[in-house]
């Protein structure tokens, strides 16, 4: 067979030892989070059918997700006449069944649905798994990526919404990353589509405010008036959006405004409950309520999220919100939710950019024993099954034929930081030579003392 | 939009919570292993390039691929031709060019190969990842299952063979089954075929002798019959197959038998080394030398090894090998590697057949509060905060409106072992009311105390 070139699909990523060390950092300082606010693991398929999957997304969404080709004989499955038509989305339905997750919620209402008899609810749980879509590779965006969401459904009580509050504030804290987390409420933007007299453009309103941050507020009403809203609703819309003061004051300020939309005066009352929570129990967060966070989403329609560091600038590292009706499409009515995401790699690139990274998460053997080989190599593999034994993550260099000097590059390449020499002499002493590879000290340590001195 | 029923595809499955739980018990357990022998994690992309894959696996691999349509515009790949010839096979290749993860062996040699420059050698590493298979689905065989692979790359030494029998050792003793290691060496098997006569169907030999354990001595030599060996060297191989005594006498006797062999008596060799390792150095471990295990893939050259329950028909929980030229095909030459995997599905069928799960892995939270809203439930949130803050995995129930028996069934459902009340005489004496949920007994704990009284 002629030799290849190995490469992997543009758009996915090896992870190295080096990178997977970080990475596990953060999944596990969220996992353990997670845990202690008793959410619970679940992981899906990475193939659902494509029935579950296709109109969930928006005519866009289908078209970025991954369809994998039915085994055996598709090909009968295809007429000459899907081939002078041309329409790769219609032909790939008649070959394709199944397609790759494209992102956690869906397959947590399908789940959820599903499995409705053995859940008691509220049902929270965490879900840390890759997701797919055929996006065109750029920087920072991937065709596979990981996603590490976490949810409660069965509850509409705000209580949960403090919750995940808590749960941002301890994760970022816990991995020394300054945040603030803006909030919202889609009732409130509902609200103020209403008092501006486009309560049926809620969805456009949504749309266009969701770029305010990008493309600024004239832009946003330009894009409002091709919806065909009019300018002197636009005016009434720019000072909302505007609004300065404190959050609490911002709140007095839309309360007024708003005053005559039901809808949207729940959604301030909701803002105010959480608000009060918050304060109430002194949750250590820097909470700002944006009332031109909107998040694109429609199945949002309560309390919305966004979290951005405060000193790197990467856009929001997390999100989410309070959704009423997921699992409706899959025939359960009526249960509310609410849920946030951690975007994982890009909390990776700000702990890299503002090096935050703690030291111990870079390297993984704590020991590393020269092989002399004969009965040297067997008094160092003792020892090592010795330090194993206590915990310490140790290793034997297994070519006892290689040269010190190799065996040294290796350990310090390896970033091990300390070295066990067990030669002749050493063996005869009953003691090794110990160097600290940080340090460049050398000790010698009896064998019966290495334990000891190592931890 | 219709209402789905929702379903998820055949051969794959969900892992709720219980299993989730018991499944991340198995990978922790066997994850912390590795890193104390200084095996590092590494993780490839589940979409591989076709052309990676494609030929690694045999003709019958390559039809069980997943593979993924290409995106966009495939139909125009495709002629009427194509349709008229009706070749599956031949036509999936225009219309696609990745596949999903098969193994994680080729992509740890397409790895190897492609980042050659960054590591360094020898190259020990773990990976725990799913695969795909497009394999008829039946009991106990997925389409989509974990593997759990352990390989060091880059030296020949058998102290990597010694330390992974170590750590076939530990994680069993950790996981609290009783196994046996079968061990056996593919040169071994060499000098048989070539004692026999039939060096060249080597092949043919191994795959018949892999049935051994399941069709019986005379069915292999059937199989053999057919594949144009004799009578004759079937017989000779009857006695070597089933030879008796320790593991140390068969080797005396296998020496013997296959003295003409010079890669036999390497083998022999190679077996004798691995022996004295393991008793010079106390490794607890039933090891067996048992010279009918072939295991089937044809890339092992040397050691092999499978590991079964003792207490537990299931078939092998683990399996492995040395390879001499696993990255050659990348175009890698000479890098000889050993490796072994761990079949988390069976370990995880195992455990729960012999009821060895530890009883702390069936719940997630250890504190329940019950929800009285108002100043009770504030109060039941400020202490919740202390126990987390203490690492005690804690939940206040949301919703204040629901009766106590209700809430009460849910922290029972969910096995959490203490619950707090909080109501008005409660809070009033500063006391709350803790029920140990396994025992029944309920006590009055002063709310500064709590946190001790749960630890």
């Amino acid at each position: 067979m002629a030799i290849q070139k190995p490469s992997i699909p543009s758009g996915t990523r090896d992870f190295g030892p080096a990178e997977m060390i970080k990475r596990e950092y953060i999944f596990n300082t969220i996992k353990s989070v997670f845990m202690k606010y008793g959410y619970m693991p679940l992981e899906t398929p990475t193939m659902e059918n494509l029935s579950t999957l296709l109109g969930k997304y928006g005519e866009e969404g289908d078209k970025l997700l991954f369809k994998v080709l039915n085994s055996g004989d598709f090909i009968s499955k295809l007429s000459g006449a899907d081939i002078e038509e041309g329409n790769s989305v219609k032909s790939a339905l008649k070959i394709s069944e199944k397609g790759l997750r494209y992102d956690l919620t869906v397959p947590f209402a399908r789940y959820v649905v599903q499995h409705q008899g053995e859940i008691s609810f509220p049902f929270k749980r965490y879900q840390i798994q890759p997701v797919w879509r055929a996006d065109r590779p750029q920087k920072g965006r991937y065709r596979e990526f990981c996603q590490c969401d976490v949810d409660v459904v069965g509850s509409d009580s705000l209580l949960n919404e403090l919750e995940l509050i808590q749960i941002v504030s301890e994760v970022f804290k816990a991995l020394n990353i300054e945040v603030v987390l803006k909030l919202n409420n889609r009732k409130i933007l509902y609200g103020i589509a209403e008092s501006i007299g486009y309560a049926d453009k809620m969805t456009d309103i949504t749309v266009a405010i969701d770029k305010l941050d990008k493309i600024g507020i004239e832009a946003v009403c330009a894009e409002l008036n091709a919806k065909g809203i009019s300018d002197e609703a636009c005016e009434k819309l720019t000072p909302i959006l505007t609004l300065s003061g404190s959050s609490r004051e911002r709140l007095v300020s839309i309360r007024d405004i708003i005053a005559c939309s039901e809808t949207g005066l729940k959604g301030v009352e909701e803002v105010e409950t959480i608000l009060n929570y918050v304060e109430e129990l002194s949750v250590d967060i820097d909470l700002e309520l944006d009332l031109s966070l909107a998040r694109g989403l429609n199945y949002y329609t309560g309390a919305i999220f966004e979290v951005k560091a405060k000193d790197y600038a990467i856009g929001s590292i997390s999100g989410g919100g309070r959704y009423d009706d997921l699992t409706g499409i899959f025939g359960l009515k009526g249960v509310s939710g609410v849920g946030i995401s951690f975007g994982a790699d890009r909390i990776y690139d700000v702990l890299s950019g503002l090096d935050l990274f703690p030291s111990g998460v870079s390297t993984t053997s704590k020991v590393f024993f020269v092989n002399f080989e004969g009965k040297e190599a067997l008094m160092a593999l003792k020892l090592a099954a010795e330090l194993r034994a206590s915990g310490i993550a140790t290793e034997v260099y297994p070519d006892g034929a290689k040269k010190m000097k190799k065996q040294m590059e290796y350990a310090n390449r390896r970033e091990i930081p300390f070295v066990v020499i067990i030669g002749d002499s050493e063996l005869q002493e009953g003691e090794a030579t110990v160097k600290n590879m940080v340090t460049g000290e050398q000790s010698k340590v009896k064998f019966s003392a290495l334990v000891d001195y190592i931890k």
